[in-house]
């Protein structure tokens, strides 16, 4: 068991007559991420509320800011119990068994175009067992065939974009990767959250992007970016892609300055403090 | 309350050594789309089964086929008992009252990227009356700058391409539609069905694509490509775009033929024959 | 006669072992912009010549630099003798008409996919009367719905992009310019070049892209982001799209800063001070 | 030397009140490509005119055709007196040395979007030696990667979308291609023609797209969809891709069927049949 302690403060000047903001900030509750203690502060006051999605589990704060500064604050404690399992033992679920809110993470999205990906992916992995170790495979090729550069991609930017630029951040390494996966019929999804062991050189502890692939009818974590370490990852939101777990959403026009995030870990119930460290098993928190 | 029975046939020739399929060829069952009876038949005899998904409603069939010639056969009797109200009546449901499960319809999705078209639709649409008339509105604009063409399009083509090139089929006319919607906010989603009076100049009875977009509380019906009478659609999916809800997705190498399909009006219980027509009123069968 | 002189300075610091460098900083030579005297300085002591292209006229200077800074300097004085006209006697030459160098300019290219574009030009312009006129409007439509923004687009951005986004910066504007010609069997190509009389608002004096369009057997002067004066333009490169006429082309890793321009009025042999104004002729410093 | 004698006819249907048409139908006079005779013959009595393009040599035919059939025939005896030299003695030329009318081909073009594939470019063909066996390994890269179908690409195909979709036939071979040199800094440029010898398995004979290298002061044939014997091609055009080279270019609508083709070996002035063959050495037909 992980233990860690997350905060993350926004802020923004919101223009005149004011604007409506959904976040997605707060820690997802899975049966193996429990959120001990979370708190929220706004500088303004405004009613807010948080909705749990039913499909995806995604915890969405809505609030109605009006004009002026607005300070958004989060804090949380949560205990990571991984399920933990040996790659070579995880097959993948075949098409036939996918549960049915499984079935759309075959299918592509707004920045996975998988349909286009089909024969290149079959090409490149479509005769390798067909269990975690071709998922680490895609993963593994994504990471070869791509730079992380910072300022290199947008909001635009496709995983076709990454497939031909071979340039990105942590975002388009996980496009990427998802597009490959549905491509050859592996259900996966874009995962964001905040990562404790990030790479100090990559600068200021910020939102992380990965992805989680549907194997053996569990969920389990990759990070194509290999940038950060999967074991601290706190998931926040999952989604088709970056189009559904943006961590804000504005409806007007604001200015926003850079996020920031701090993360460490604690010491657990019984006093030992367990770091997250780059396990040779699979991981899932879901389920 | 219009009733209206439909029957398709599906014919495939299956590669050794055999592939799965997965069907959205069911009606859906609404609050306002009564399934009264329905029958599938399969020409091979292996396990199929139907499940619905609870985020949307669909219902999916899924079965493995061996080798050899596949058929598929569905037929039902549906009856559409529409919500109907007066469009200047039905305004829009601010951001910030949207239900959680609805607001992934205003993200963007595979082929509906409304993160690009935010400067032109609010340049065209923003100042307009929030309500049922502005989604009409953008309904018509795509209508007049879109001509509909056969074979212009391919599984490629996006609502960006839609709009650069000016020509597709109904699939693209919603496409465009529904990345309009959501560029202003409006969730917007892709229906798809077999419709009742469909414009014969454009050929034989075919599988339906149509834009359902959240309006005060409910989905209400709009058809962008203008070939087809609202009132008499029966619904099979809908979902984020066609990528959702394509009526056959196929894990293998097959042969296939056009779809046969046909579907009439019948009497109702009263011995009424009503028929669809193009009523003033704005149409929704969902809840 | 407007007489012009400009001068403008290239910094970059050269990596280890040396790089190549194609520059397109020189003032073309055309019937109507003569070039009285100019000079160029290198800070490094390296061979380095200047050819003209014959097609373009472009004048490219090349060299080899080897590592570490590299300074380059250009200046010149200018005299441009504009060719004027009124925009209504103005018609369009008939493809049949146009000389075979000209054809080029019909075609699609790398930013300007006039193909995508037929149907929409053809229904916004394709009824217009064929002459100067409806460039005008397609130069006039294009500046109405496309926003001046800086950093909304990049190296990447074609017209079709334009279109979508309506936004962008001068060369974004051309390129939508020029494919909406191209579109409807005008010719048009992109310039660049220095230009006296920008808006101060956008900033310190910049390279600026605009738009020849081909006009009864010479290429007219459009400016279609509508941020400077078009009879101040000294032109520099003509080319199908920014592909061909960017001002530095570099063949390997340097650090480059931002140009350094100066452009000033001089009064001409006669004492005369003749400024650029926004004149109701129609102008061409081509043939 | 080899002879070669080709024939064409192309069909159109002209609607009211006709339209103008620009064929590129004519063999290309070069240093090694002479025409011995050839004859143009035109259904309707119009009057029509060949011109040559100084920068490419491209023969453009001209004509305005009246509404009604139209019949274009044209043949040719061609001898090709084919530059050849062994490959391992073939450098690439440095691009300070490159000819100034050769370096438009170095930059991105509608349908070779060289700038996107630097880094995919640099990283798989970077550390090559630069010569002909560079531009043979992309020839050979391009052709593993892609899958000759037909009917899977159109006219909006880039290379790009070849990269992505590993798919196309000859023309999406030579884009993906030429993109990819480019990408290096190697000059290349898409070739038009009539071939000898194609793979009678893809059907009648049908134009041919190919690529053309520049290399060591020449510029050397490739053919990257491997269905064609190179020593056996009549170059018609050439051009910066496909954009360049259309075969038709038709303003206005026609119908029009497929293109009747025949080509043939004669025996030359000695008598004796020379057959192109598939031969070690480099070739050009270019000065």
């Amino acid at each position: 068991m992980i233990r860690l302690r997350l905060q993350l403060e926004l802020d923004y000047l919101v223009a005149p007559p004011g604007c409506d903001f959904i976040f997605n900030i707060h820690a997802a509750h899975t049966a193996r991420q429990v959120v001990l203690q979370e708190q929220l502060t706004l500088s303004q006051d405004v009613p807010s509320r948080v909705d749990t999605d039913p499909a995806t589990g995604n915890r969405y704060l809505r609030l109605s800011a009006h004009a002026g500064p607005l300070r958004v604050g989060y804090s949380a404690t949560v205990d990571l119990v991984h399920h933990k399992a040996w790659p070579a033992a995880i097959a993948e679920t075949p098409v036939a068994q996918l549960p049915t809110p499984v079935l759309g993470y075959i299918y592509p999205s707004r920045y996975c175009q998988s349909d286009r990906l089909t024969r290149l992916a079959t090409r490149e992995f479509g005769q390798q067992w067909q269990g975690h170790g071709r998922v680490q495979g895609i993963r593994d090729w994504v990471l070869q065939r791509t730079a992380f550069t910072p300022n290199t991609s947008n909001a635009n930017t496709s995983a076709m974009d990454t497939l031909v630029d071979g340039v990105g951040v942590c975002r388009d390494f996980a496009h990427l990767m998802i597009a490959l996966c549905r491509a050859v019929n592996i259900p996966a999804r874009f995962a964001t959250g905040i990562d404790y062991g990030a790479d100090p050189a990559l600068g200021p502890t910020d939102f992380h992007a990965y992805v989680e692939a549907y194997l053996d009818g569990r969920w389990y974590i990759f990070d194509p970016s290999g940038t950060a370490i999967p074991m601290g990852f706190v998931r926040f939101g999952t989604g088709r892609d970056a189009a559904d777990v943006a961590f804000a959403t504005i409806f007007g026009p604001v200015q926003s300055s850079a996020p920031r995030i701090t993360i460490e870990v604690l010491a657990g119930d019984d006093g030992r403090l367990e770091m997250p460290w780059h396990c040779a098993e699979a991981l899932s928190t879901d389920g």
